[in-house]
């Protein structure tokens, strides 16, 4: 591949992790992901924020997508500098030093079956 | 982040806020939202235009996504100019006078159990 | 709006109608839809082309979204000039005489409870 | 149509093939496709390369898209170089010689009814 895919800067305006959820974990807990693909040869520093509807946002979330790799994470396990609470509308950004594709995906699992969502996130330059 | 993400004229051209719904109020709901972010230091001044398959559009719907905020308006809760038909097909654009990223989902819980969608919305300059 | 949103040519590649369904006609049969909002104030005369993983394409396929309206399209409706298989792979492209916004949409009530699927369409120039 | 629609290159940052089923065999088994148009009059040849979170990437994985036809290969049935292992987080990345629409589908049946997510891939020039 002659250069890395994708662009630096990322937004997904959608966000909510379900507060409850049905089926064996960690598999089927209800959760909300951001996948993120690094083809280029340099390790991709990442930084995400999280934007709420009643208060300033919260972050920067420090990440690391190693060269040629792709790191799935959950919102849910953020921690640091704090977790994003259950049940509460949020958005994202993500911004990386070197180019990315990103991609939403959230699992409800509140009702006896599963529901999926998917999107490939918002690109800017 | 160095300046706003987003453009400032969207469209969804998918509408159908399902007429039932099965499980608990309000989260189960059957209900169709617009997500949208707003990372701009300015509140986000955004008009809503309802475009329909055998009439004339309704609104401008006039919202504000304050400065570093997210708003997730559900579809089904849009009232002045009008309400916007059950089981009915729809579409529409979003446009703001700063960038906003904008992204559409719709919960729909006819049966036992919820089905969910999610797009990013297209976007134009 | 000071001009028209959207462009002239897009594409969907997945495409399939399921075999069977549950649930009530019309609202819960098994469908796919290519929904397009026409925000123009110019009617827009759409070719629809099928392609198919193991014949030429068929087509086209002719449609009016009326000016300001928008059209909610099931294939599973498309005959002339001739039917789409069920239970078989297929593709589209949409071209159109004046910018337009699509989105594909499926309902699939194959199983007890329904799953849906949407992504806005590729667009190019 | 003019020219070709779509891009050389693309991404899917989502990558999961489920590890269990429920529902008649094939149409509900657990899986993931990548769609692929090639409107073009020449056959596509395409390479798809597989990234994980923990290994080198595997690939390519070399696939022919006819002119005038769409492609659904599901990631499940890709063997040679490898196969790809179920319940492992992977990415992916679609190279072709001529310009292709690229989607990405998953269908999960790992509950009693079935969960379905797509979108169009990520594009590059």
């Amino acid at each position: 591949m002659s250069s890395p895919i994708g662009k630096k800067r990322w937004a997904i305006a959608e966000g909510y992790i379900p507060s409850w959820s049905n089926g064996p974990a960690p598999e089927l807990i209800s959760h909300e992901a951001v996948c993120m693909l690094n083809t280029s040869d340099q390790d991709a520093h990442v930084e995400i924020t999280i934007f709420y509807s009643d208060r300033d946002p919260a972050g920067p979330y420090k990440l690391t997508v190693p060269a040629r790799r792709t790191l799935h994470q959950r919102f849910n396990n953020l921690t640091d500098p704090e977790p994003i609470p259950h049940g509460t509308d949020y958005a994202s950004t993500i911004e990386s030093d070197v180019p990315i594709v990103v991609q939403h995906t959230r699992l409800d699992s509140r009702q006896a079956d599963n529901a999926l969502i998917t999107t490939i996130a918002y690109a800017s330059d």
